[in-house]
């Protein structure tokens, strides 16, 4: 069987946890597998070579800085091979650029367009371990070394999985898996066995931290299944993959989980002129300052001035940017005010079995209510309901929201879409 | 005029000294030239990344130590392209791959085969400053990333200067150039303006630290000037060069330096049986287990017992395997003894001008006499006349040569050979 692996920087910080990971690796070596291995940065290296650009230059050129970072890849993937080679297994590292990643010219945020891994199905055929620098690879057109964007490790595994045709792609980290919510938040949530690819985008899309969006769009794109699990234990993690609930003869849930956000702000724009393409005019504003935006919210108008307030969620990262382009438009739009709010936070709740079984949202507002939570902003999909609390509420909206889809480890027993309950 | 600039490690040891260096580039860059600069890796970081593979392997592969190792001078090249960025001038940075080092296949010791410079042309056309990582290749069978040796940045300039036609290469370090002697032992010593190529090869074979062979020897096969300097001053260096006397109408000096070299050992064979072929088999033995010899003396076989002794300098960090392997052959070979004594160094007189002057040697040996440094072992070439002492006697003999020749800054005037004095 082929698979790839991929490691974080978190279990390759040292000598010895590179060791460990070796002996993992070997491991499943031994089993009869071909194995290729995608590895981050050690540990702090990435933070410490951004550190050391921004004492030579507070500004540095982005095809500087992926020279520089990508440093930090080989490496680590260097000394992996060695501590592999070290436990008499053939192992070779290989670049991103060696390994065939190509990618887009977009220093820092590169995308991968295709991978040709000639090489390593070379070394794979000679029976070595093949060890990818994570995170990197080469422009299509200009050959620099591109960086995919701080954690695509993950995306550049199911990448490498879905060109070698690996029958799977494992992602180790930290932690043990996906759970129904964030354990630290909620004691009796529970890892989740299985995930379909649609939930789990959704839940990485809405707080969710254990894989980034743009690995779980591939993984899906290319119908590679994910392994999530810990480096540290051999417990079984999370299969993110395609989920058929009717062909494998298991009930679907309901819920799948409950992800929350505390990354995100609120601006509200007050005493807005109550025309026709007034708003546009504003979230074109923002979107010219290259600033996403989330929930949008716009008030009912008032009667008497003929003026309305537009409420709009966004990454908190990007609010100074926001409220710039907005003031430096605010004579020529014409609204009254502009006000910042970053002590909110988002708690979605998700699942695809909201789609045929309605009432959820009921049930959700319903919980919140109890739980004495305000709702600030609500937005919802296909299957997923999401609300922007106050920061301080959030904890008691996810354990809310937990309680009351029955995903409580010893709480009320799970609730199935197909009970009705 | 276009040059190429080597920066070695203590240069670039920090963010300040980096900036530094970057001044110095726009300078040159600012007077209308064409800059390409080949940089080392940062002060201790190819030691640093050495002891963190052996942590994780007591004999990592080649391959691999490679990989690790080539991170060095990648980080040096972007920070420098960085830094002169922060400038206001234009600078790309290129792996040695990225920049056409194609080099054997011989990891840790590769050898430069060819140079295609194409991008680092493109650059040079687009008015860019070319930052290239020293040290480092790939190699043309393989693809595989491979080093050239330590020290072997010097070489990578050289050999770049060469294939890009520059008007000359400068070769910056802490030094200020090179010198008729050691500076730290001869007080006098001076810094010679203007080398010629054959006396740089004996200086830098005979223990002269300042350049590597290997970038000497480019250097006179290509014909291409180098210019030897301080990165910490501005004044002259030397040049190392073609020189013709006659035609620049300068005299020629008779010696041009004394050079010393501690990091030799003499091994005796003792009682050798005297026929024909012994010594052959034992030199076969020597060079069966990779070791270079230097010198060898073959001593007056005895009369009486038809047995001679046998003596050979070589490197100190060839010890070990050469006893070794004249261990294993003793029984065959019938000698008596070996005899390892690494309590010695080698002290040369560098010159063209004693071709054509006899008397050098005599002159050598009488001011070592009057010295009272005892002679161990001889061995001339054609303008190179070295002496084996013993280590104690090292520091004598090289300011006894200084002076015999009229090295001495304020002792009597330097000594032309076409003085005749």
């Amino acid at each position: 069987m082929r698979v790839v692996q991929k490691f974080g920087g978190s279990s390759v910080a040292d000598a010895e946890s590179i060791k460990r990971v070796a002996r993992r690796i070997v491991a499943s070596k031994e089993q009869g597998n071909d194995v290729v291995v995608v590895i981050s940065a050690m540990g702090d290296t990435t933070d410490d070579l951004t550190d050391l650009a921004q004492k030579v230059s507070p500004n540095p050129r982005p095809r500087e800085l992926d020279m520089l970072l990508t440093a930090g890849e080989r490496i680590s993937a260097a000394l992996l091979a060695m501590a592999i080679n070290d436990l008499g297994f053939d192992a070779r590292s290989f670049t991103g650029s060696q390994a065939g990643v190509l990618t887009t010219a977009s220093h820092g945020d590169a995308r991968i367009i295709d991978i040709t891994p000639g090489r390593i199905e070379q070394a794979l055929n000679d029976g070595d371990i093949v060890i990818v620098a994570g995170f990197q690879g080469v422009s299509q057109t200009t050959k620099d070394v591109t960086t995919l964007g701080r954690g695509a490790s993950d995306t550049t595994a199911v990448a490498l999985a879905a060109a070698l045709d690996a029958s799977f792609c494992e992602i180790y980290s930290d932690v043990d898996g996906v759970f129904t919510a964030d354990p630290r938040i909620v004691p009796g949530a529970q890892r989740i066995p299985e995930i379909g690819y649609e939930d789990m985008l959704e839940m990485a899309a809405n707080g969710a931290k254990i894989l980034h969006l743009r690995c779980v769009e591939y993984a899906r794109r290319e119908n590679v299944p994910v392994h999530v699990r810990s480096s540290f234990s051999d417990k079984p993690g999370t299969w993110v993959k395609q989920l058929d609930y009717q062909e494998a003869g298991m009930e679907q849930p309901l819920i799948t989980g409950i992800a929350h956000d505390r990354s995100e702000a609120k601006i509200t724009i007050i005493g807005v002129p109550d025309r026709v393409g007034e708003a546009a005019e504003i979230f074109t504003v923002v979107a010219d300052a290259d600033v996403n935006i989330d929930m949008i919210v716009q008030n009912v108008s008032k009667e008497d001035d003929q003026r309305t307030d537009i409420s709009f969620t966004l990454a908190q990262s990007d609010g100074a940017t926001a409220i710039a382009a907005l003031e430096a438009a605010q004579s020529r739009i014409g609204f009254a005010q502009v006000v910042y709010n970053d002590k909110v936070g988002k708690v979605s709740v998700v699942g695809v079995g909201m789609r045929s079984h309605p009432g959820v949202t009921a049930r959700f507002f319903r919980a919140l209510a109890e739980a004495d939570v305000n709702i600030g902003m609500i937005s919802t999909s296909e299957i997923r309901i999401s609300v922007v609390v106050d920061i301080d509420d959030i904890d008691t909206a996810v354990r809310a929201g937990h309680t009351a889809f029955g995903l409580d480890a010893e709480g009320e027993a799970i609730v199935y879409a197909g009970t009705g309950r």
